[in-house]
């Protein structure tokens, strides 16, 4: 397995797999969802904090290539690694199943900042998430 | 069928439904809830106006009787009257299969609103919702 | 707080919560539905076994009252009993904030079982979950 | 406006919107699997006839660019496009706000099919979508 910045467990819900018995695509974008935000919360980021200063966090793109089928009861590590690419964090997600550490799925997610309803970097972030400072 | 204040057609979609190819249950609730909002809509209710007034309305208790499942491509019909008790406003939400009008879930549902923060009636909503006058 | 035959400590993901910041009512029901599961599995009581077995647990009927509401953030106790009633297998479930452990919804679910598509009591179930037999 | 295969008018449902009062990412993607659902139903195509001759479809990848939030009440057209890629049926799906057609979202979903468990064409899916029949 590569390194990753965070790692969270998690255990498949009954509710998130359909028909055919393996969890419905979707859900994979909220367990990755789920993992930024505790990811960012454990860094001491708060989205309120941030709401108050008026600047959000938004997607502005997402990737996923699935790989394994999750299954009801099926225990998973929810892992990313987080870059900077201009404007853009760019978070890494990676979800193995635990039983044998299969990749389940491979996430790119470009999260952007609005500071002032205007796009722009968002320093406060970058310090808290230890991202090399970048030339202007 | 009974009469009803409001009617809505939907339709289940697939990803509503879980491992054993039946709606999961905790989406009539969210059909119910849509149904609710549509209704209030239409009966020229907006959560945004009552919120910029104070007044926030909470669903205080549900109970939803399962009678017969939806299934994948169910087209169904989801009825509701409603009726005032005391401080509660109780939502009677039935919702039919289409193809033959089988009771699929009835549902039981208590709004109260809170004006100001303190549990309170409102009058606002009753006179959109041309509920009687009730004593105080 | 009363005993209870199990409890699961979980947490609010963002994703669950709505537009006023606070977990969306249907919530609960996926929230008690995992509860639920997790106690049977931990009982030794597997769906798929029992539907080799061509027995389906369905819920018949449900109740909450929503007492507080859980916000983002939130961890809390996801706790259940259970008690036979006829053919009902009876869960109450109630769900505490853990922070204060104030009641957040407290829950009834009716589950019944299909045994080979007939209505009728599940000796197996009853068994593992240790309820006392009841007269015929 | 593009020229797309199918359209399908919806509307976002409260429920479905975050604590940021706009719809959660994540619902985008369901939106896109119900609309490619209903797609293929009206082109004759059924999940369940399919699975009766073990043929099971598969989300390998998707790709979604988020442009313009939906909020609640918002409704919306939801287009597709489909093209065949080698063993890949590449659905482009663009989701635009009803209002003012405004893009909200813009989707690449590449779907391959299992064939006896195998990797592989599906000629009954390439003749029901009228998708031209490529070199082997």
């Amino acid at each position: 397995m590569k390194e990753y910045a965070y790692e969270l467990k998690m255990k498949v819900r009954d509710y998130e797999c359909d028909l055919e018995g393996i969890v419905n695509n979707a859900n994979y974008q909220h367990y990755m969802e789920h993992t930024r935000h505790e990811f960012l919360l454990q860094a001491g980021i708060s989205f309120a904090e941030m709401l108050e200063q008026d600047i959000v966090s938004v997607v502005a793109r997402i990737e996923i290539a699935y790989k394994t089928p999750l299954r009801s009861r099926d225990e998973f590590l929810s892992c990313l690694n987080v870059k900077q690419e201009g404007i853009r964090y760019v978070f890494h997600q990676d979800i193995y199943r635990a039983s044998d550490m299969k990749l389940a799925a491979r996430g790119k997610v470009d999260v952007v900042c609005l500071v002032g309803g205007k796009l722009s970097r968002c320093p406060e972030l970058e310090e808290k998430l230890g991202l090399p400072p970048t030339l202007p």
